[in-house]
């Protein structure tokens, strides 16, 4: 059985309903903007009583299959203004299909939401209780009081200082496997809607459950054992992303001109050598101690691009130190040094904001003249000021866009209010169609195009073509709750489909799956024109369209009507 | 004759151009948003090089007619993101009509906008002159230096340091007959856009010429004088206005509920008594030296609404302290103390701020527990960040709408990104409707209905209609390049038409001067309309359509679909 849960936080009233057949494949981030562009006006102030949280599964959490167990996070942003789904691994995914629970939504706002609540789900039921000592803490001092209250079979998705001040970056931390909080559904600020509501935990506890067991035993094993295989014979999966996590992107990026250097300056960096994917393995390597160059953040992972990244005596400082926080915390500031791009990870972590739009808006107020760029004093000392929640760290901790309005920074990069990932668009074109049209704003992971089909990634030509079937692509593996990197190694959804009825006695189709993957982005799109976005939206900074990146010589230039045409239902069909 | 000037700040080219006789009666907001329209990508950002900005005068500048010489500036406004017209009293308008100038307009960026510059413009030309001596200092020294350089008969148009920094309340300052920097283009940051252009003032010097004579003596005689009879027989121009200014509104609002009062929180504040049209005039009369009661912001005026407010020694502090001033900076901030509201807005106008953003801006950083409501030392202190240019004052400098966002507060008091004036919409309905369906955002100016016939400024009853008939009827006088005020004695535009015709020996009818002032509103509208304003901007703040002002019990609840019929064309002719 598996169930929604619905929660009106100001009547106190719970309901369960059991997910409709018509509804049972429909998981991650389509169910999350299913549910969004039904229970939200679209109007909606995004920190307002009309809006509504959502966390949603896939149909194969709560089994141990490689990449099964993401968790998508729904709500309208107070980051974009846009319907937003932010999605992270970690367990706690994995625990709510043990659990039979599909869907958790919060609806309205509690009559004091300054008396903080943990929201304790378990096989027993739900139960609000008391949240106070959590406020201001740290999230890992935070996760440590969770755990210690709960115990360590617990997993939790959680509120950091930031969204207590309802930052517009502010995060949900999310536990990995040693309930450390370092997963993060990261993007679009939902840390500061689940705040809004009074809710600083979502703890669940899955002790006197299971994992999922397999109807079809026969079809399981063979199908999961041709998974495997796969991942452990893909060249991207088995050995890039196993051995240098995602970090392995700071070489690609510094070939081809993307990785951002000063603000989106450049596309290369004087120092990339000392913050890519080696010199990442090679450093934690060297320390020995609790430090890992692959780690797992979801059960049955069999990817392991995740990391533990040490002090230098050894002991675990952030994990995982990833490509995005290299990138953005680290070349995008003129900082060519991973021991202060992990402190910055770490500080981020700690206050639960975004690294990406906490980098970026450090890079924005280098740009504005406040530090150098390059000093990394000046860095760790602005991310003390988020963790502080002081007013300048509350401007960097309202991402890139607003930092660069207050600031008066005109080169931000930025589109629908979301900083772009450690992509120069200018230089991965791909991606300036992505992050132009995607109902999500700038989101390298709705629609990456580094393995597109494409001539030249810094050619306009036959980008808007190769974004959109990425950006269908990548919300089939969102809307089952996988985590896309398995798609490296998978690219045929049958075996998923096995998969489903070997768990749930159910048939699918990877044309069911393509569809749904289709009426998400419709039914995004729908909620963003109702909520004002027009085609003017779908445009990056201005800055990128007429200021060259200067290691590749090119501007954003995909013609108009391309991007226009790029989301169109006759196109998308 | 009468001319267009242009100049490309980039390539250095300038031109004039005659006013054609198609256009002839086209001048203020008319002419300023004709311009926008027809030279500003709808999609550009405000302070890119897209963007252009514009200074208008009406068609009877450089005339002595009491209130003739309004200035228009025109641009895409950095604050709400949509057209802007802001208007000012002040001698500059004055001096552009004696020199022949309708408008000037500026386009593009220089290569080196750090190279601030002085636009100075004599009967011999316009020349660019260096203004890097001007940095930094606050307005009223900026206009120390200015008179100096240039001498006592300039007139000029001004950024103040909040500009400097692109702050997005950045407005323009106007010099007022004794070249003090007391008029204000205020709303929307139209400051923010001049500095991003690289320029300090723009100084007229009307050397050498005279005022415009008429062509026909008798009727301008005639219609001048029953004009005159009437300003001074009217008890809203010759009483109200002119003893008291428009702090008159203090009592007004205390009556109906409108008074903000802590962060728009109530709409009565018990200390109005302290602050209202008596204790300021009894004030400024007690102190005696060079306060004064009435004073006139342009040549000619009869109104003379505005006031000197002095020190305690008589010295003066402030000119003029007006009713906006004194409901943002004061009863907003639980401040009942006419020299703190007065230091305040010395203070805004030194740094060149719109007081009305400001005083909401600071309301915001009260309601987010920064400082208590009614503390006046830190309410000063926090002019004094924005003064200085703190990250603090940089964040209050934007305006209330972004330090809403930056301090996390869901009560703001903002409509299209831009503050309420100080009347509560949910008090006065009339300007419920004009705050969210103005092409200028929040802001009384642009459709005022406090002497709308309606039969309950509380109830929604005919607000929409009482709105549209009022933002069409002040647009003819914004259009012509008056001050509304005139409005309240001279209805008629009969008269203004003789006015025209005894000056310009051409026939115009007031027909035409309404079609110019729908036509307007149309142009505004589809400009705003493809920058990406749709009707679920045409709204308030979400607070104040569910939350009562308790002292009115009432919230704003004009029906949504008589607010989006309120501006559709057939509606307006």
């Amino acid at each position: 059985m598996q169930n929604s849960i619905w929660i009106d936080l100001k009547s106190g009233e719970q309901r369960k309903e059991p997910v409709s057949e018509a509804e049972f494949l429909t998981g991650g981030r389509a169910l999350s903007s299913d549910i969004i562009a039904k229970h939200v006006p679209a109007g909606a102030d995004p920190l307002g009583p009309f809006n509504v949280i959502t966390f949603c599964c896939g149909i194969l959490a709560g089994t141990t299959i490689s990449n099964a167990n993401r968790l998508s996070v729904g709500s309208k942003s107070p980051l974009t203004g846009a319907i937003k789904e932010s999605n992270s691994g970690g367990t706690f995914a994995y625990h709510m299909g043990r659990l039979g629970i599909r869907s958790i939504t919060l609806e309205g706002i509690p009559e004091n939401p300054e008396k903080w609540q943990i929201l304790h789900i378990n096989k027993d039921g739900l139960f609000f209780e008391d949240g106070s000592d959590l406020v201001s803490h740290g999230c890992y001092k935070k996760a440590e009081i969770l755990t210690e209250r709960y115990g360590k079979s617990i997993s939790f998705a959680m509120i950091g200082p930031a969204a207590e001040k309802r930052m517009r970056s502010a995060a949900i931390a999310v536990s990995d496997p040693e309930n450390s909080p370092a997963r993060f559904c990261g993007r679009g600020g939902l840390g500061a809607v689940l705040a809004s509501r009074g809710i600083q935990a979502i703890v669940i506890d899955p002790t006197g459950t299971l994992p999922l067991k397999p109807q079809d035993k026969d079809l399981y094993q063979k199908t999961n054992q041709t998974i495997a295989k796969l991942i452990n014979s893909t060249p991207q999966t088995s050995e890039v992303f196993r051995k240098y996590g995602t970090a392995a992107m700071v070489d690609v990026g510094q070939a081809l001109g993307f990785l951002p250097n000063r603000n989106f300056s450049r596309g290369k960096f004087e120092l990339s050598e000392q913050i890519n994917g080696q010199a990442l393995a090679d450093l934690i390597e060297s320390r020995g101690g609790e430090g890992k160059t692959t780690h797992g953040c979801m059960p049955g992972c069999l990817v392991k691009c995740s990391n533990v990244f040490p002090k230098e005596d050894g002991s675990p400082l952030v994990s995982p130190l990833e490509y995005e926080t290299i990138g953005l915390m680290g070349s995008n500031l003129g900082i060519g040094d991973l021991d202060t791009i992990a402190k910055l990870n770490y500080l981020a972590n700690d206050s639960g904001v975004d690294t990406i739009e906490a980098g970026a808006a450090i890079g924005v107020a280098m740009q504005a003249g406040l530090a150098e760029f390059g000093d990394s004093e000046a860095a760790l000392s602005m991310m003390e000021e988020v963790r502080n929640a002081t007013v300048f760290g509350r401007v960097i901790g309202s991402g890139a866009d607003i930092a660069a309005k207050v600031l008066g920074v005109y080169q931000v990069p930025t589109a629908k209010g979301q900083a772009f990932p450690a992509y120069d668009p200018r230089a991965l074109k791909g991606l300036a169609a992505t992050y132009a049209t995607s109902p999500m704003g700038a989101d390298h992971t709705a629609g990456h195009t580094i393995r597109s089909n494409v001539e030249d990634h810094h050619s306009y030509v036959g980008q808007a073509e190769a974004s959109r079937l990425s950006q269908v692509g990548v919300l089939q593996w969102d809307a089952l709750g996988f985590c896309y990197f398995i798609g490296a190694a998978v690219p045929d959804l049958t075996m998923i489909c096995d998969l489903i009825k070997a768990f749930h006695s159910r048939s699918f189709n990877p044309e069911q799956i393509r569809n749904m993957a289709i009426a998400t982005l419709t039914t995004e799109r729908n909620f963003n024109r109702d909520a004002g976005f027009t085609s003017v939206h779908d445009r990056l900074s201005e800055y990128f369209h007429h200021t060259a990146n200067p290691d590749t010589d090119t501007v954003c230039d995909i013609p108009d009507n391309e991007i226009s045409d790029l989301m169109q239902d006759d196109q998308l069909t």
